[in-house]
């Protein structure tokens, strides 16, 4: 196998995500040693217990020694906390990241407590399911995903190699952007649908009990979709939605005048309006799976538990 | 194999659903004989050339002559032209049944042309994918899925007994229900979330090409879920919100009434209201796998090219 990108990786957090990096880290060769952290102790137990992590202690002076790259895997809205009690342990020249789903916050939150002589350079992989935590983790989880890196302007140009020779070698494709652009292109690829598919699944919770039935028995009718991205961690959305705000709302605003036009011609009858409408979105859908970012079976090829 | 419940079938309309009646009624024995008549020249070659009918010369008197059940299987907007053409040559004591996806339209349209001593049952199986044509059509598109018989109140109880069966041989479950209460519950389970996908990767497009690039790279963050069913036939899409324009409107009220409260808590940072709206919607997901109507996999289980 290739060198290793890194000597130690420290992963702080061991959901999906963090559990997933430890796995493909392992898998792939992109770290020497691999040691995890996480806040909660039966998280740490169940680290051991599936042994995917070299040192898994639980003492941040030990996790973090001689890790020569760190990333933030908890949820957005701890990542100060986070920065905080980690920023005595890290080593000069070290590398910091993040994998968090907003960056322009998380930079306000983190930026401020790392140490001079700490490379700090946010990263987002596009990359994850609707479960959590460490058991829900793979390690090809990454593979033919994009991971986005957004180094500040003055960033170290070797710093940003390193780490996207990291993610390379866990199997994602690198691209590099301003924390600013990414949050503006995540809310209408990612909050947004998080945010609509949230809110119809509330919709039909919000009638009585047997119409609740009736909408889970005639589910593969389109609502069933919905359901998978609005069974997503709250935690996680909540935090989301709270530091991606301005963004968010300005593509709600965009998708809810759209909205009212399709409404309009369905109340007037506009047959011709209608069919140009639904004509124009297959383009892209057809250009996703050209790109290998979905599959093109039917159904998402799902195999029901009948079949 | 058991006895067949219907001595011919004549399938009017060839494409997704009719063309998996047609596989499903051979592979599970419940028609003797199969008859196809579609309108589309190419449409009838295509079901000569895969041979999944019996009788598909594209000649109506030929195609309905001893069917005892009928089954239209067109867009709901062409129903009535339909039912004008075929009703010179449906015999006494057949069954005329359909698959379309709003039923009181199509009872409006249909009914008025049915020949004394033809029963009139309508139908609607839950079952489909994002693709149309003869090809798309597989025999167990409607294994474990649900199919809605609207009969009229004084409908013939042998007749609905029979269609019934048919419908439970080739694979689906049978629940009989008012055609008015069926477009109620479709337009949440189905024409809500179709507008609603429709809508959002209509959003994506009215940017420019440079964010509708970003837009299908990084749509692995939740935006190609919608962009499946945003890819579904736009004929047939048109003709249901035309046809079930009162139910659609209603639910897409309630649909904005619960955005604008998601909005305002957004605006206002409430991370315990976002935080409650999140959680309380992970419970209709697992019902929906429970139920069996979908699967429990990550992601819907999807194999992406890359894995
Ligand atoms: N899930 C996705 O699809 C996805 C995709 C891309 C990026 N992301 C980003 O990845 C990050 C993690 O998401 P995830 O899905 O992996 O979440 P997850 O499965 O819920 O894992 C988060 C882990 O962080 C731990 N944690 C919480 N506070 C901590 C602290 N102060 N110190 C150390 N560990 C702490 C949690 O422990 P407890 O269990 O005790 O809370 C949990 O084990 C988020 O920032 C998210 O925005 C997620
Ligand atoms: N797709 C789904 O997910 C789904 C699920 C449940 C119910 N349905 C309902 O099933 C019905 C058919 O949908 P589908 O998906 O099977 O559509 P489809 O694949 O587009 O097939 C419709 C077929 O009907 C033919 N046709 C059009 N006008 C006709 C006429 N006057 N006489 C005879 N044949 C005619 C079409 O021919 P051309 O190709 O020449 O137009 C086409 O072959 C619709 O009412 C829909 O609401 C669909």
């Amino acid at each position: 196998m290739a060198e290793p990108i890194v000597q130690r990786v420290a992963l702080v957090g061991a959901g999906l995500i963090g559990s997933s990096i430890a796995r493909a880290a392992r898998e792939y060769g992109a770290a020497r040693e691999i040691a995890i952290l996480d806040a909660s102790d039966a998280v740490m137990a169940r680290v051991r217990e599936i042994g995917i992590a070299d040192e898994a202690s639980g003492d941040p002076a030990k996790a973090l020694a001689g890790a020569d790259l760190v990333i933030i895997c908890t949820p957005v809205g701890v990542c100060e906390t986070v920065a905080q009690s980690i920023a005595p342990f890290l080593e000069t020249g070290a590398i910091l990241s993040d994998v968090g789903s907003v960056k322009s916050a998380v930079v306000a939150q983190v930026a401020p407590h790392v140490p001079e002589g700490v490379h700090f350079i946010p990263a987002h992989p596009i990359a994850g399911t609707e479960f959590s935590g460490p058991d829900a983790g793979f390690a090809t989880l990454f593979q033919n995903r994009w991971c986005l890196l957004t180094p500040p302007e003055d960033a170290d140009a070797a710093a940003v190699e390193t780490l996207g020779a990291f993610w390379t070698r866990i199997g994602a494709k690198v691209e590099a952007m301003s924390a600013d652009h990414h949050d503006k292109v995540l809310a209408l690829t990612s909050h947004l649908p998080h945010l609509i598919a949230y809110n119809i699944v509330g919709t039909a919770e919000d009638f009585g009990e047997q119409t609740r039935s009736e909408v889970i028995k005639f589910s593969a009718s389109g609502f069933r979709d919905f359901t998978r991205i609005a069974a997503s961690d709250p935690t996680m959305w909540r935090d989301i939605f709270l530091n991606n705000r301005e963004a968010v709302l300005e593509m709600l605003g965009r998708f809810n005048e759209d909205l009212s036009a399709l409404q309009r011609m369905i109340r007037r009858g506009d047959g011709q309006g209608l069919f140009d409408f639904f004509a124009r979105t297959r383009a892209i859908r057809r250009s996703i799976v050209e790109q290998g970012q979905d599959t093109a079976a039917p159904d998402f090829g799902r195999r029901d538990k009948s079949a």
